[in-house]
C-alpha cells in the first residue's frame, strides 16, 4: 500500500548531495501507487540558481471532489494547478493577482466516479465542467450525437479519466523546468487503444505554461481521433471590451443564432442576461512554420493571455463567447483543436475527422502566455499583426453545417 | 489532508472550561475537510444540566457502501441516523424498541459513485432506495420522463449528491439542540444552479426530528423546481390493520390501478403478495396557518408517527401504499411535495411546477414525531381531528393525469 | 473504522496454539469491515504438514483501478487472483511460467465506481474487461436488448459489483484447501434480489481452481437469471494451431460471420488482423452424473487448460473465437452458460432464460485445471474422449437466431 507512502525518494535524495534534480512518481498503476499528498521545494532539492519553487499534489476531499487530486506548481510570477484525476486538465492559472481561468456554477472539481456522461441526453459532461483547459477527446468530442446507434457524448472522455501515470520531472540544469507527466487512457476492448501522454512543462521565472501532448494509437487498426483544447477565460480579462485577437483567415458563425455576432465578434460584452452562447468558427493565418497566436486581452490591453499552436496539427479554431451574466458562467473559449463542435458525423461528412494509422502518434503543442503588463500585450499584439500581415479575414455569414 | 484528522477542536474546547457547545465542521469543500470518524459527546462539552447525547460520524465500508458516510444523533428517548453522502437523506429513526424506516432489499447504503440514476430508462434510483426519508428533486422529481429530448430520471439528483458541507451546531443554552446541516448543490453549467442548505434538529428528550430545508436558485435566470419528501415506514409501525390518519380534503386515485384501493384507503393490509404499490394522490386540509398533519399509526394505536409541515410551502400530498411482501419491501410512503409523482411534464401540464426566480429561495419545514404510546398517538389524533373539524373528503374517483 | 485494521484475528490466534486454521473476514457490510491490504501464511498458521501457501489482499492505486481489490492466493505449482470489487471474478492464473487469462487493451482492474454499464448504447462493460473469468449475469446476460423499452447492458451487472462480504477460510485438517468466499448482490427495489455467494478452492499442491456458487433468488417472486462463465485464455496456450477439445454434440454459428468458422472451429489461427470474432453455439455431450469437460491446449499439446462442469446446471456452452491481433486482445473465450450470449428477449423466446422460485437456489460448480506437461493434456483428452465415446457432433449451418 502506498497511497499514504510519503515522499522517501526526496529523504534518500538528501542524503546523495551530488544529485539536485529528479524524478518523482505520483501515481503508477503498474507499481499501484498513487501518493496522496506530497510537496517538493527548489530548497529541498538544493537548487539554488534559479528563481525559487514548489511542487504540490493534494488530495481532495468533500462533496463530489472526494478523491480528486490536484498538482499545483508554484514559481516566481506564476502559479499553475492541475487536475490528474480529470485527465490532467488544467484548472487554473495566477500571475500576481490576476487568475486566468473562469467562474463555473460547477464549483468543485469532480471525481469522474460521480459523472455519468451520457446523463441528459450526453449533456453529462456540465455536471463536471470549470476548467481553464479541458482536454475534449480524443476518440470523439463536440456536440452529442449518435453514430451507428451510440451516443457520442459532449465531449469525450478524457477530461473525465484519471490518470494512470503521474511523474513530476525536474531539469538537472538551470532553469530547473519542472514537467509533469501523466498518462490518460481510453481503452476499450474492441473499441478503443487511444493512450495520451501529456505533459506541462512550466520554468520558474517565465510566465508561461508549455502543453505537448502525445497521442497514440495503440490498437493494429486504423482508429479516428479528434481533439478539442477547450481553453476558457473568465473574468478579470473577460470584460466589457475586452478583445479576441488572431490573424483570422476565416470565420464563420457555428449556427445561426452566432450570425448576429459576427458585426463584433473580435470584442466582448460585458455579463449580459440572456447572452447565452455565441460560437464562431474559425481559420487562423500561421507563420512558415504552420504557428500561429491568439490572444484575449482586456478592455485596457494591460492584462491578457495568449495561446501559441501548431495549425499543422490543430486546423480548426473554435472561438466560444459564452458572455452570459457571472453566475452562469461568464466565460469565452479559445479553443484550438482538429475539428469544430458539430457531432462527430457532421465533422466526418466535413473531412475534419482524423485517422491515426496503427502505432500511429500525434503530438499537440501549445502555449499558454500569461500577459500582466501594457508592454507584455502589446509585444504579443505586434507578433500576431506580423502573422496577419495584411492578409484579410475572408467571412462567411453561412454555417458550415446544420445540426 | 484532513481525511483522517481527529477532532481537534473538540481537544481545544475542553481546555477553555467556559465553553461548552460548539459548531464542527465534519465536510466542507472549501476548506478540502472531510472527517471520516468523529464523536461528541454531551458529557465532553460539558453539557450536564440536559439529556445526555452523543453526535457520532464514521465513514462506511465493503460492497456498494464503500465511502457512503453516517451521521448518527443518540439522545434521550430518539435516534435519528442521516447519510451525509446521499443528500442528507433520514437513514431511520429510533425510539425505544420501535424502528422507523424499513427494510428495502436494497441492505446497504449506496455511495452516488456506484449508481446510474439513467439505468433502466431513468430507474436507478431504486438501486439505492432505502431511506427512512429521500428528497425527492430539486431540479425534477417524479417517474421517469423525457422533457425536450432529455430523460428526467426517476425521483431527481438530490438524494443520490454528497454534500458539500457539513456542520454539527449545538446550542448554547439548554435544551442544547442538536442541528445538522449539510449543503446538497445540484450545480451543472448553465443548466442547473440550486443548492440546498438542509438542516436537521433534534432536542435532546423530546421525540421528535425536525427537517428545515433552504432552497436557493443561484443562477440569474428563473428555474424550475420540484420536491417531494418521500417518507417510508414499514413494520413495526405498519401492520395488518395500520392507519393512516390526515385531514384529508381530496383523495384520487394515482392511475387506474390504485381506483379499487379508494375503498379502504385509510387502513393497511399486512404483507399482501401480489399487491404491488397503490398511490392516491392528497390535498390535506390544513390551519388557519396552513399547517397540517398526517400520521401513521399501528392496529393498536399505541406506535405511530406523525409528520407536520406547511401546506403553503408542499401542497401536494401523496400517499403511498406498497404493502407487499415484507421481502418486497413492505413500506408506505407519506409523501409532501411540490408535486404528486406524475413525470415532470405531466405536473408542468397541470401547474405544479414552480419556479424560482433569481437569487429566490423556498424553505420547507417538517417535523417528525414518533409516537410510542396510547396516549401519544391519541394526542396527534385529536390535532388532526381538530384540522379536520366537520369538513369533508372529497373522493375522486377518476385519475387526474395519464401516465 | 476498521478500513485499516490489521489482522487481529491471526494475532489473537498465534497465541492459541491449539488453533491452526481460520476464518479471517476481510469484507463485510454488515459489521463495516474493509481491511484494505492483509497477507496470511501456511507459516503463520503453524500448518507444516502440506505445501506451503500465501494469501494475500490488496487495494489497487491509480487511475480507473483506485480503489480495487485483489486477493491473491500463492500456492505450490498455482498462483490465482480474484477481485472482490468486481464481483469476485477471477483475473489470472498462474502456474510456472505459464500464466492463464489475456491481454486486454483494458489494463487496470476497474473499479466499478468509474463505469457506465449503459454506456455506447449497451457496451460500456467493454471498458473493464479483462479477466480470465468473468460472471455475466445473474439478472440478465448477453448481448444488449431492450425488454419492455429498457435496455439490458452488456453481461450484466454481477461483473461490475463490489462484493458485500468476503472471506478467506482455511481447512482445519490437511491439505488445508483455501475457501476465498464473496457475496455479490443484484439488489434492487421492486426488481432484483439475486444475491450470489461465490466460492473459489484451491487445495495447495493442486494445478486445479474450483469454483461454487450460489445463487438465490431473496425475493418472493419468481425471478428469471441467466449466467454466462465468461472464460477467457489468450497466450500462450493460445496460439496458431491451439485446439479446441470437448465432447460437442451440436453446434451451430452464432451469426452469419460465424458459419464460414465451421470448417475448422475447433483449431485455432495465430493472432490474424481483421479476424475481429466468431461465436458457435455448443452443446456438449456429458456423462451420466451430466458431468463434462473442454479444453483448450497449445499446438504441441503441453500446455492447456481444462474446465469441468456441470451440464444440469449451465447447459449451453458458447465458444468465443476472439483471435484477432495480439494488442486487440487475441483471446478465446469458453463459456458455460444457461444461456448463449443472444440479448435477453431472444434467449426468452428460445426458452433458455431460467428461473428461481422464491427463495429458490441454484448452485453452479465450475473446475479449472492448468496442465503444463504433455502427460496432463494427454490425460484431460483421455477424459473427453471417454465422454464423447463414439457419439457424432451435430453440425448446423445455419444460426439459431438472428440479433
Amino acid at each position: 500500500m502506498k497511497k499514504t507512502l510519503l515522499s522517501l525518494s526526496i529523504s534518500a535524495l538528501l542524503l546523495s548531495p551530488a544529485v539536485f534534480a529528479k524524478d518523482f512518481i505520483l501515481t503508477d498503476v503498474a507499481d499501484n501507487t498513487e501518493v496522496a499528498n506530497w510537496k517538493v521545494t527548489s530548497d529541498e532539492l538544493g537548487l539554488k540558481d534559479a528563481p525559487a519553487f514548489t511542487v504540490t499534489k493534494k488530495t481532495l476531499h468533500g462533496g463530489k471532489q472526494e478523491g480528486s487530486t490536484l498538482i499545483t506548481i508554484d514559481a516566481k510570477d506564476l502559479q499553475v494547478s492541475l487536475i490528474p484525476t480529470r485527465g490532467m486538465d488544467i484548472y487554473e492559472i495566477k500571475s500576481g493577482d490576476v487568475r486566468y481561468g473562469w467562474k463555473s456554477p460547477v464549483d468543485e472539481i469532480v471525481n469522474p466516479a460521480y459523472m455519468n456522461l451520457e446523463m441528459r441526453n450526453g449533456l453529462g459532461w456540465l455536471d463536471g465542467f470549470n476548467e481553464m483547459m479541458v482536454r475534449c477527446g480524443y476518440e470523439w468530442t463536440g456536440h452529442p450525437g449518435e453514430e451507428n446507434g451510440k451516443l457520442m457524448s459532449l465531449h469525450g472522455r478524457a477530461g473525465n479519466t484519471p490518470a494512470s501515470k503521474v511523474t513530476v520531472s525536474i531539469d538537472e540544469t538551470a532553469p530547473y523546468a519542472i514537467h509533469v507527466k501523466g498518462l490518460v487512457k481510453e481503452n476499450t476492448f474492441k473499441l478503443s487503444a487511444l493512450e495520451t501522454w501529456t505533459q506541462l512543462t512550466v520554468v520558474p521565472g517565465q510566465k508561461s505554461v508549455k502543453v505537448h501532448d502525445e497521442l497514440t494509437n495503440n490498437s493494429d487498426y486504423d482508429r479516428d481521433y479528434q481533439i478539442i483544447y477547450h481553453s476558457n477565460f473568465g473574468a478579470p480579462v473577460l470584460e466589457e471590451g475586452a478583445k479576441f485577437v488572431a490573424p483570422v483567415k476565416e470565420i464563420s458563425p457555428f449556427n445561426d443564432y452566432a450570425k448576429k455576432g459576427l458585426q463584433d465578434w473580435q470584442t466582448y460584452l460585458g455579463p449580459t442576461k440572456g447572452y447565452d452562447e455565441m460560437v464562431f468558427n474559425l481559420i487562423p493565418y500561421a507563420d512558415k512554420d504552420g504557428m500561429t497566436t491568439a490572444m484575449l486581452h482586456n478592455k485596457a490591453a494591460d492584462k491578457g493571455i495568449a495561446i501559441s499552436y501548431d495549425t499543422k496539427q490543430l486546423p480548426a479554431l473554435t472561438l466560444w463567447k459564452n458572455t452570459d451574466t457571472l453566475k452562469q458562467g461568464y466565460v469565452t473559449g479559445i479553443e484550438p483543436g482538429t475539428s469544430y463542435a458539430y457531432p462527430r458525423q457532421i465533422e466526418r461528412e466535413q473531412g475534419r475527422v482524423k485517422t491515426l494509422p496503427p502505432l500511429g502518434r500525434q503530438a499537440f503543442d501549445l502555449e499558454y502566455r500569461v500577459m500582466t503588463t501594457t508592454e507584455e500585450v502589446s509585444s504579443v499584439q505586434k507578433e500576431i499583426d506580423t502573422i496577419t500581415a495584411d492578409q484579410k479575414t475572408k467571412v462567411t455569414t453561412k454555417p458550415i453545417a446544420k445540426e
